[in-house]
């Protein structure tokens, strides 16, 4: 596995090393301090002694065999190295150097060139302009900026788009005493990607969970694959994800549907996905370093464990915002904890054993072990961190910490520990952990509690998505019309609302009826067929949103009223065409009455592809735009689940005297507009339903609008 | 002022000290530790050697005058040792004894009497069940729980409900590198209550930023009144205050109406009096800490310089988050930094001068420069750290570190460091700020622009409040209608809508014209006085919400439909009366049609009083709860913005087709209402106009409802 390789390489040749270069430096110095067992080889082509050793004229010159080159050399010299390098023999690179295409067109042209050249040779090169890897996990540290030691062996993988973080990243893991297995700086991801190094984190076996910083996605459906791989394989990825602020997304919302701005595009996709989404650094580190550790959660009934009432409190409000439970004690874990806590206390969830641990050292720990028998209970958070100094009598520190991690390892539920507030885990600390067993502490009850609700998520999307693996592969979306291909030959711009509608229809969907006519007299003669009241539209190729231009008529009771509304709705959407002439005509329908209005459209996402919105109409939407998005394909069940999300999610329960929606019939009926879509092939732009009428289990679209590219 | 001469005893007694308890010893080491100059006797019935000095029997016994006494006796012999005190003069004391109202009926005796006994006697006592206090300014620490050195002097006032968690904010504090002026602990507030402290750190000198940690505010008009003080005296209150979760508040909803849960009356009265909630300790102490540095900010534009491209797109989205503006630079501003940053870098706000600081140390503090003289920005975030570890030559470190304070400490607007992760302050890194004058560094991105934003909304606050006060006092409510006692006398019960529209009218609220009617015939001559179409609605004394029985009918179009409708309200609420009988008739009124409907209502909260309520009807009311509250009184200004807060505030501005409402004509209507409340007197419950229609400037109330205690 040629990734593999390059972040396992037994030698290693710095070419461009010199004493003038702080990267050169600091690569060597990471490679001698922080364990690599091979040869470092350094090349210059002056020769001498560079660093205090001699160094070759040229990767030629090295008599050994080099598994990995790290190339610092001025930018027009890298290809000359590669091509070099590529005869020799040597698959793995890192490119420290910058000035390619990220310092415009001539660069652009250089990367390209030694793209062509590394994929015409079948070479791995991580870069160019990233400062290189970091396998804690094997240490093999070939990167250009210090690692302050120590370097924390641990499983999180780590993957940045952003050279500039790593330092960071390094600091506060090590602050928080979590250990990488890999941290790789992608640079310019030339032909090495973000996807790649997920790959290899999925079945590298020191890795648990992976931390992503992305600046964008550059492949969704590479990182689809990836992502699914990793949930099926029970590795967590968490992504700290920029670009939320609408500065950050102004171009991309420029090209999408206004209520489908990319951002909201990647929410959706990452959920599908199982990736969670973060927005913070210590979010990002302090998840992935909890997860990394606790693997799948069974459930989200927590029982709390703390010797403070204050921090109780605080651990109740966050609980309930991460959409935590925390259940009342089964009545003989009550008796056992009354038992164990002073008279004064009140035993319930959060359990608070009070400030008296100070005097008996043994009372969390007995209060854990009573909870942590409770059969209403999936996990239990304990409030507890390792000490920041020594004390005079470590020996009883130390005693106290192995006798509550033996108490947390034992215990038949998953035990997370965490602190009260974000503090570096100290040197102290961290030799308490490591000699007593004491397990990972998440910084903070903000970021623990964070944590926690995210390792729940994510471990009910690993579940489902088992269970999804378990009943075979997702059945490809089901051809729903017959003759697909009639419909996508020749089809272009907006379909007048009749051609749509009975596309829709053919493929299963409730459309009102709707019977369109060219005058008066047929409008008077379909209204009479349909009976009043009925509502007028109108009708040509090419016309999108008719409310908009005064083009709808509703409520009409007469035929002089229906009269009157076809001239008018005629007239409005002549003066509005601005295109060639169009034949305009108009449709007569029932007009409805009671139900929920909703709205189903699905978009094409430049990135992700088919987007399903779901939500309901009028200020919903209009106001709030409160809609839900599931990059297709979807199911039934993320259907349901998409309109629980809304937050108008009430009015489909029956919220303000509306009858309750038949959510399974709702869901029938969008999964059919996905499934049509998806039919339609890569011309289709967008198709919606505005609005689907729903009372009870009665489901009808009431209009209907396909857009075709080009 | 006996809550100063508390906090600054230049003599200290511990009654109760003995070597068998981990509080006594805490208590004499931290004072022997912290720089206590004066003498701290020990008092232990049985005399003797206790912590290996001599013991005096009893305070009596002790040759020297006592300023402040440390009790930590048995429950029963505190109120002995108050008694002893008192006789001898001693004015001051902590009680640390536990044992009182948290334990229970006896326990709550007890504390009554020894609140009596320092009451009549005017004596000046923190807690019982507290753990005392730390004046870290003048290094008086006489407090039960060990203070891990250092012990960092600094400006901020920190004043907790949980004694538990004075350990962690301590420990953060410190790794924050974020001094403290005072700690107190306040256990059970039998007497001295956290308004009395905050009293104090309003007028001490060494305080410029409060920070609370409030399980509950006990008396919200004294608070009201204090934090009114700290606003105008330019000491910002930072207050983390639990029981925002629905477990928490359940019994605080149950007495006050659903819309105005008590967590949300204290969200808006915290914000109309300046303080600022935060939802963690980590931002209660980097949010203080901040204030205490920067004081007032002049504005929300923040102009932001980093050396990290990543950093830049994170911090960007929290700004978004926070509100903060992040404009474009100046023209002068650009051509000045594409001198100073390398070619490659590109100019914009945030500011990313890239990882060549590496090369050029230089090149920050530069850029920093440029952008602070640029006219468009309020103040400048800088994102940067002291070093964690010593390099191999600090004096370039420190001379770096120097040349960037003087630039901080020079720049025409305020410079806000902040780091990019929240790891501790190392003990190098504190040695670097104090050596250098490198300013407070907010810990990390995340919780640093948390603090930004909320020094921002603190600036507002303030100056709102000055301008208020330079305006002289505000006016007393007015009162709206000239004989308020004959309404409020008798007043009981819910009064029927024809009776509360009286009153409003009669104060100058504009009401839908309105006919009580009691019989068919009358109905149908009103109806036709009015003109059709009308509204009919059921009419009696203690009928409240009078849709839900089925007692109103809409659009009314011919005598026969009032006639029938009359008959069927009448009947309904005659059927859901469940008193004593009542004479039931009915109102006549036009129908209104277009315009937005809102909902204005004024309930009174039990503690923080009469607090109005405004929103929108519909689903937003009774599915989203989207309403905007204010603790009365109220000017027209502030209910202008409570307004603009609400999720539906678009329909207001015009929204959906809609009349753009008038807004001030609105807010005057609010005022009078909220007026008319506040003349009404302790015996009113609630008022309330649903809906409130407005359309344009046309504003009218449609119904009313006044329900009174009792």
């Amino acid at each position: 596995m040629p990734v593999a390789d390059l972040f396992n390489p037994r030698s290693v040749a710095l070419v461009g090393a010199t004493d003038k270069s702080g990267w050169s430096i600091s690569t060597l110095a990471n490679l001698h301090m922080h364990g690599f067992a091979g040869p470092v080889h350094l090349v210059n082509p002056r020769g001498g002694v560079v660093h205090g050793e001699r160094a070759h004229t040229s990767l030629s010159a090295i008599p050994e065999p080099v598994d990995l080159a790290y190339v610092m050399v001025p930018t027009t010299a890298v290809l000359p190295v590669l091509e070099e390098g590529a005869k020799l023999g040597i698959r793995s690179y890192v490119i420290l150097t910058a000035g390619f295409g990220e310092v415009g067109p001539e660069g652009a042209a250089m990367e390209a060139e030694i793209a062509d050249f590394i994929r015409e040779n079948g070479l791995t090169v991580l870069g160019p302009n990233g400062n290189g890897f970091i396998n804690a996990a094997a240490g093999i540290t070939p990167y250009g900026l210090p690692i302050p030691p120590p370097l924390l062996r641990g499983s999180v993988g780590v993957v940045l788009q952003s050279g500039a973080l790593a330092s960071s990243v390094l600091a506060f893991a090590q602050a928080r005493n979590i250990g990488i297995s890999l941290l790789t700086s992608m640079g310019n991801e030339t032909t090495l990607t973000v996807t790649d190094v997920m790959d290899y984190l999925v079945d590298d076996p020191a890795t648990t969970s992976i931390a992503l910083f992305l600046e964008s996605v550059r492949n969704p459906a590479e990182f689809a694959r990836v992502a699914r791989r990793a949930l099926l394989a029970g590795k967590p990825v968490v992504a700290l994800k920029i670009g939320r602020s609408t500065i950050a997304s102004h171009t991309a919302q420029a090209h999408t549907g206004a209520l489908v701005g990319d951002d909201r595009v990647i929410d959706a996709a990452f959920r599908q996905l199982g990736v969670l989404r973060v927005r913070s650094l210590e979010d990002l580190i302090i998840t992935a370093g909890l997860l990394a550790e606790t693997g799948p959660l069974p459930g989200r009934r927590i029982g709390v464990v703390t010797p403070s009432g204050g921090a109780s409190e605080i651990i109740a409000d966050r609980a309930e915002d991460e959409g935590l439970e925390l259940p009342s004690f089964a009545p003989d874990t009550v008796a056992k904890l009354e038992q164990i806590v002073p008279a004064f206390a009140t035993v319930q969830n959060p359990l608070d054993v009070t400030g008296y641990i100070l005097i008996d050292r043994t009372l969390l720990g007995r209060a854990l072990e009573a909870v942590s028998a409770d059969p209403g209970i999936d996990a239990i958070m304990l409030l507890s961190e390792p000490p920041r100094t020594a004390p005079r009598d470590p020996a009883a520190t130390l005693a106290l910490y192995a006798a509550n991690a033996k108490r947390i390892t034992e215990a038949p539920v998953p035990v997370i520990v965490v602190s009260n507030v974000l503090t570096d885990v100290t040197e102290f600390g961290r030799a308490v952990q490591e000699e007593t067993g004491f397990p990972h502490v998440a910084g903070g009850i903000e970021h623990g509690l964070h944590a926690i609700g995210a390792a729940v998520r994510w471990s009910e999307y690993h579940r489902a998505a088992l269970a999804g693996e378990a009943a075979g592969p997702p059945p490809a979306a089901r051809h729903v019309v017959g003759d697909v291909a009639r419909h996508v030959e020749g089809a272009t711009g907006v379909w007048a609302e009749h051609r749509a509608a009975t596309l829709l229809a053919d493929a299963g969907i409730p459309m009102v009826p709707s019977e369109p006519v060219h005058d008066e007299d047929s409008a008077v003669a379909a209204a009479d067929r349909i009976g009043y009241p009925v509502v007028l539209k109108a009708s040509a190729e090419g016309l999108g949103h008719k409310s908009d231009i005064g083009g709808v008529r509703l409520g009409l009771t007469t035929p002089d009223q229906v009269r009157r509304a076809y001239r008018e709705v005629v007239a409005a959407a002549t003066a509005a065409s601005t295109g060639p002439p169009v034949r305009v005509g108009a449709l007569v329908q029932p007009q409805r009455s009671g139900g929920v209005e909703m709205l189903v459209g699905v978009v094409r996402d430049p990135g992700w592809g088919l987007t399903l919105a779901v939500g309901l109409g009028g200020v919903w939407v209009e106001v709030l735009r409160d809609t839900a998005l599931r990059v297709l394909p979807v199911g039934a069940d993320e259907v349901r689940r998409a309109l629980t999300e809304l937050r108008g999610a009430r009015l489909l329960q029956g919220a303000r005297g509306t009858e309750p929606a038949d959510l399974d019939a709702v869901a029938d009926v969008v999964v059919r507009v996905a499934d049509l879509a998806q039919s339609l092939g890569e011309r289709l732009e967008s198709l919606e339903m505005n609005p689907l009428l729903v009372a009870g289990s009665r489901v009808e679209a009431l209009d209907a609008l396909i857009t075709w590219r080009g």
